[in-house]
């Protein structure tokens, strides 16, 4: 029996963009967008485009240049989200709109105060609104796995006679369980007479631990499309995890008999990526792509890997993407070697972007003995990623500070041509001294909402990756800064994200927000 | 009808410590089994007495000490095993000996090189003689999921007729579906004839991210008795959650008709307890005990939030032990208010350990202007887990540096009573230089395999907390520093690391580990 294909939904962009702390700009999004069309995703959800100008911006963007995946945009029931869906959408190479309203009891009465008639009838409207723009058209109810049976086989048979292709079932609030699940998509399947002509999706979140078992649950149901995020990012415990239901599927396609368009080899490199643009750490023991998972620590475990390397390993660690060896690299390497090296971690570098690499990555051979793929991909990431307008540079630092004394910071930047030195006596330790001469730099009062360093490889020459939330009139912005020299990366990190808010601080405030 | 009451058997102290990176010592251990006994958890596997010195004493100091749950200790199939695991746990108040043994395939033929009727006869050896020392007995046959149904029927009839009270079905490699594991536990439900004469318990790895939905599918096929891990730690993807398959079986008591004795408002303290022992971060997207697993960012979520919280909201915080408020102290704080929080955060301190918080409750709230709960809680962590012999503590220091140039850092430590100074002008920065200073002084030579620094709460005053994890000679050591300075707080963490590694460094090394 050949495998069912299941579609994979990624709303990494939309969903996963919702967590708090995650938002990501423009760049940041084609920069995902482009990962996601090399994952091998079927359907890229790019954002809500009535929601703010941002988003709207991004999904007309991603639209417009983005090829190989569906685009889809999201646009609650009425006629001016859905326009503006379609105008953000429709450079596309293949466009989904994907209109949602919510369906339960609770949401009925206390959030829309519509009765269900009514709601059948706004679902039909938007529905039919959209199928007249184009023709790949997803409908979701709301709240879909706490709404009445009978209700939403009513529902769905209405919007599928209204032109929806996909019909897709969100757990919104991750209270479902397994058996729920597989009961409701077997009576959608049984019960709804058309139901055969759209796709039935899922759409789980993780609030019980159960967002991968549920959508699974859906696909032995019958369901053909899966909504997940990279690393499981969304909503409070966020979505089903891509790498995870996308392994499940694959590594017991004996079981389930389906299976996926994804490139497994470009499952770790998707999930550094996305950590490192949202600032989400990627725990060290999620499955497939923490840097535990294939770690084998227990005596009995290493013995046993030896002898037969299946008596502990049902997945390998090549196959999700994890680089087969850690060669390292020297001064004396040369650009090819660095150039293959940046291929084999899934970055497609342009002649120009390999040639800023290089040179950054000469300066820092020159620090460090032994440079290493996780050097690299930091590197990569520095030089490539930072397309924020750099109105702030830092020209260079002095700093003297002692153990119950006020540390002093000299610091020199350059805003545009004009250099600016400024020294402060001033805060607990040389960190904070330096952020406080940057804020008397700037003039961009902000307040930390969080501040983290993590070496990106080992050795006393590690380099450092210091990534700060700052708070600036209600809204956060990340930056992200990386050096030999930690005290540096925190300076970078800082002005990066001050650089953000000085970009972004005339832009309209974030609207509106989707759930599903 | 009544609840089935499902046992929580917890191995964080021996599963999740076998996490790469999670070792814990004595002290930790301890803490560690005092939290799951607050917890409710039924029975905490304390260790695996065999495997080195280190864990038979930390076994037998949790045996002894530590009353309200069951002390287990795990043994392989062998009369040296066992013998070992019941000196270590007979001052137990109530012990369990949990004996374990591959019956795979793949195992036997690789592992294990034995037969069938061997693996039976040995398994009934193991067990009977654990039955000699005490009456509760668990046994676990290794890779059970992927065991012959028949052969693993044959061998839990075996041992339950040689005395075992809980018979538990590890899903050790991560392979098993829900569906799967329902049907195992059902199958030895019907076909094992004596099966009514022990609990039937679910053991289950999350490498494919269905550690919890395969635990649940066993309860409602049959199963008394889930083993988890807080924050879900263990080898490669970990183990089961606690903190989710309790909250899912608790939110979903409609559903599944079960319950356990946790005291869930333990729920979020002990799962920082064990990440700030263990180092092992609890993502932000972590399902119940997460950052933002109850942060409603979207903007319609928030307004149906307002109108009525279980539009978006299946549990409630507080019902996990988030605190309900933030209460922010001063320096103007007295010791009861200091001591009320304290207690709130699910501290139970005697008065001289408030007393000496108390102390650098006032050092810090002279520096910090608003005391936050996170930085209480550090505090705390701070004043009463340092167990370990400070050979080497910091005088002071002082430090200069420079964008470009090398750093110069002036140390003054003192080993007892001895006072040393060391001026070292190397490194890539200031936490580089300290480090090399550091080394230079206590004579340590290590490799930093790990260096993380957050700040423990918002705002530029914030406390940092540094994290570190030294390498010498093979062994890995963790450290951990706190101070309003992350420059302090890393030369903190770094002598914590090193004073361990010269406590520890003439421990014998790590013995064998158990896989389940």
């Amino acid at each position: 029996m050949s495998k069912r294909m299941i579609r994979i939904f990624d709303t990494t962009l939309r969903d996963g963009e919702q967590s708090p702390g995650a938002s990501m700009n423009l760049s940041e999004k084609m920069e995902v967008a482009q990962a996601l069309v090399e994952l091998g995703v079927d359907v890229i959800e790019a954002g809500f485009p009535i929601a703010s100008p941002g988003d709207f911006e991004a999904v007309r963007e991603i639209a417009t240049n983005v090829t190989g995946s569906v685009i889809a945009g999201l646009a609650r029931c009425n006629d001016e989200d859905i326009d503006r869906a379609w105008e953000a959408l429709k450079g596309a190479e293949a466009a989904r709109i994907h209109v949602f309203l919510a369906t339960s009891a609770i949401h009925r009465e206390f959030k829309l105060k519509m009765d269900k008639d009514e709601i059948i009838q706004r679902a039909v409207n938007g529905v039919k609104r959209a199928a007249g723009y184009c023709s790949d058209i997803e409908f979701s109810p709301e709240d879909a796995s706490r709404t009445e049976l009978d209700f939403l086989c009513a529902v769905i048979e209405a919007a599928i006679d209204a032109g929806a292709t996909t019909v897709n079932i969100p757990d919104t609030v991750g209270y479902a369980t397994p058996a729920h699940m597989a009961k409701v998509i077997r009576t959608l399947c049984d019960r709804v007479p058309n139901i055969d002509k759209a796709v039935v999706s899922m759409h789980c979140h993780d609030d019980l631990g159960l967002a991968v078992a549920n959508s699974l649950a859906g696909v032995e149901a019958g369901a053909g499309q899966i909504e997940c995020t990279i690393n499981g990012i969304g909503e409070r415990a966020g979505n089903c995890s891509l790498e995870e239901v996308v392994m499940a599927l694959r590594t017991r396609g004996d079981y389930y008999q389906a299976d996926t368009r994804i490139k497994s080899q470009r499952l770790v490199p998707t999930s550094r990526l996305v950590s490192n643009i949202t600032g989400l750490v990627v725990p060290r023991n999620k499955a497939v792509v923490g840097r535990n998972a294939f770690a084998h620590e227990a005596g009995i475990h290493q013995d046993g890997m030896l002898k037969e390397p299946t008596t502990y390993e049902i997945m390998r660690p090549v196959d999700v993407g994890f680089a087969k060896t850690d060669l390292v690299l020297g001064k004396h390497s040369g650009r090819a070697a660095l150039g293959d090296r940046a291929k084999a971690l899934g970055y497609s570098l342009t002649a120009e972007q390999l040639r800023e690499v290089f040179d950054a990555f000469k300066v820092l051979a020159d620090k460090k003995k032994e440079v290493y793929d996780d050097d690299i991909a930091a590197l990569i990431d520095q030089q490539t990623r930072d397309d924020v307008a750099e109105s702030w540079t830092m020209v260079s630092y002095e700093v003297a500070a002692a153990s119950g004394k006020t540390p002093s910071v000299t610091l020199r930047m350059k805003h545009g041509q004009r250099e600016v030195t400024e020294t402060v006596a001033s805060g607990d330790g040389p960190v904070d001294a330096m952020f406080l001469a940057i804020e008397k730099i700037t003039g961009v009062p902000t307040v930390c909402k969080d501040f983290r360093v993590q070496a990106v490889t080992v050795g006393k020459d590690a380099q450092a990756e210091v990534n700060v939330e700052l708070e600036y009139h209600g809204r956060v912005q990340r930056g992200r800064g990386v050096s030999t020299d930690s005290l540096e990366a925190s300076a970078l990190a800082f002005l990066n994200a001050i650089n953000r808010i000085t970009v972004y601080r005339d832009a309209p405030a974030q609207g509106v927000q989707a759930t599903l």
